[in-house]
C-alpha cells in the first residue's frame, strides 16, 4: 500500500486543521490546490502567513486588526458614547451588516464557560473594566448570544457597568421576524408574551 | 457599514479558492486560523506554498510527486509489465488502499471532455503512447471511471493498446458488494444479467 509524495501527505494533514475538514476533505482540497492556477494557491498560502503573523486584536475593542487600532475606533464619525459588547468578530459584522449601528464595540473573543477554561482573563474583562471606569461611555448595549453562557456573560458585564452608573440595555428577545408562531420553542413563545409590547 | 481588516478581507477572499467554500465558510475558516495555535496556523501557509511549488507530476506515470519519479514508480518490487490506467491521484489511492495491485500506474490527470477543452494532449496520451511502444508493459488495466466521458476514454487507450499488441483488461461491471438489487439502477442490472458468471 503507497501513500502520496510526503509533501503532498505533510499538505492533506495541515489542511486538517481548518473546521470542518477531516481526511477526505483535506485531500480533494490539497489536489485542487495543485490542479487550480498555482500563482492563485502561492498566493493563499502566503496570505495564511501574512494573515497569522500580522493580525493581532486591536488594543482598544479586542476585534482583529493589523494596526494599533481597528478602523472603527480609529473612526471619528462613530458615537464613541454608546458600546456594544459582542462575543465574536463575526458577531460584529452581523451587527454592521444588519442594522443601523453606529457606536463603538468591544469584542470579548468568546463568553465565559469555565468548563472550556474561559474565564474573566480570556475575554479582556480587565480591558473592559477599564473602558467603563474612563467616563467616556454612556450606554452599554449587551449583545452576547442568548445561551445560558451568553446571559451569564451579559450578567457580569451588567454589574460592572451599573457599579460605574453606566445605562445598560440588552438586544430584544421575541419571536423572530418571519417566524410562525407553531415552530418557535415554547420559551420564547411565553417570554414573549411576558414581555408583550403596546400595538402601534 | 464597517469591513474586516485589508488583511483579513484578503485572507477571506483567497480562502473562497478552495472546493466547495463560500464567504460564510472562508469567513469561518479565517477566524479560526486566527484563533487556533498560530505556529500550526503559519505552518499551513508555509505548507501550501512548499507544495505548490515544489510538487510536480511524476515524469513516467504523472502523478504529483515532488521528486522527478514518483515513490511507485521507483519502487523496484512493483510489476513493471502491469500499468493501471486512472483518472485521478485519488483514484490511484483508492486502489492502492482497497486492493492487492502491484503493478504500476498511469494518471491521467482527468478524462477526455471535449466541451471541456480536455483532449489527448491534457491528458498526456503522447506520453502513455511512448510507454506503449516502449515493449515494457504486457498489460493495460483501465481503471477509468464508470461514466460516459470515462468510457470514451478508455475506449481511445484500448485502441492505443491493441496497436501496440498489449494485453487489454477493463475493471468488472456489475452489482456492487452489499447493494440491494431494487436500489441498483436499471442499466447496471440489465449488464449485470447479460454478464453473469458462473457460480462457483
Amino acid at each position: 500500500m503507497a501513500e502520496h509524495s510526503p509533501l503532498l501527505t505533510q499538505l492533506i494533514d495541515s489542511l486538517k486543521l481548518l473546521p470542518g475538514v477531516g481526511q477526505k476533505s483535506a485531500q480533494r482540497m490539497a489536489l485542487h490546490l495543485l490542479k487550480v492556477d498555482r500563482h492563485k494557491a502561492m498566493k493563499l498560502g502566503q496570505n495564511i502567513c501574512e494573515a497569522v503573523e500580522k493580525i493581532q486584536h486591536c488594543s482598544q475593542c479586542r476585534n482583529y486588526t493589523e494596526q494599533d487600532l481597528c478602523e472603527i475606533c480609529c473612526n471619528p464619525n462613530r458615537k464613541s458614547t454608546q458600546m456594544c459588547v459582542v462575543e465574536t468578530p463575526t458577531d460584529l459584522m452581523a451587527i454592521e451588516n444588519g442594522t443601523s449601528y453606529n457606536g463603538v464595540y468591544f469584542v470579548l473573543m468568546g463568553k465565559l464557560s469555565p468548563l472550556d477554561g474561559v474565564g474573566p482573563d480570556q475575554l479582556g474583562l480587565d480591558k473592559l473594566e477599564a473602558r467603563l471606569q474612563s467616563g467616556d461611555l454612556e450606554e452599554i448595549i449587551l449583545a452576547t448570544s442568548s445561551t445560558m453562557e451568553g446571559e451569564v456573560t451579559a450578567h457580569v458585564i451588567a454589574e460592572m457597568a451599573k457599579q460605574n452608573g453606566l445605562r445598560t440595555t440588552r438586544l430584544a428577545q421575541g419571536v423572530p421576524i418571519g417566524g410562525e408562531l407553531e415552530y418557535i420553542d415554547l420559551n420564547t413563545l411565553s417570554q414573549a408574551l411576558d414581555t408583550r409590547t403596546d400595538y402601534k
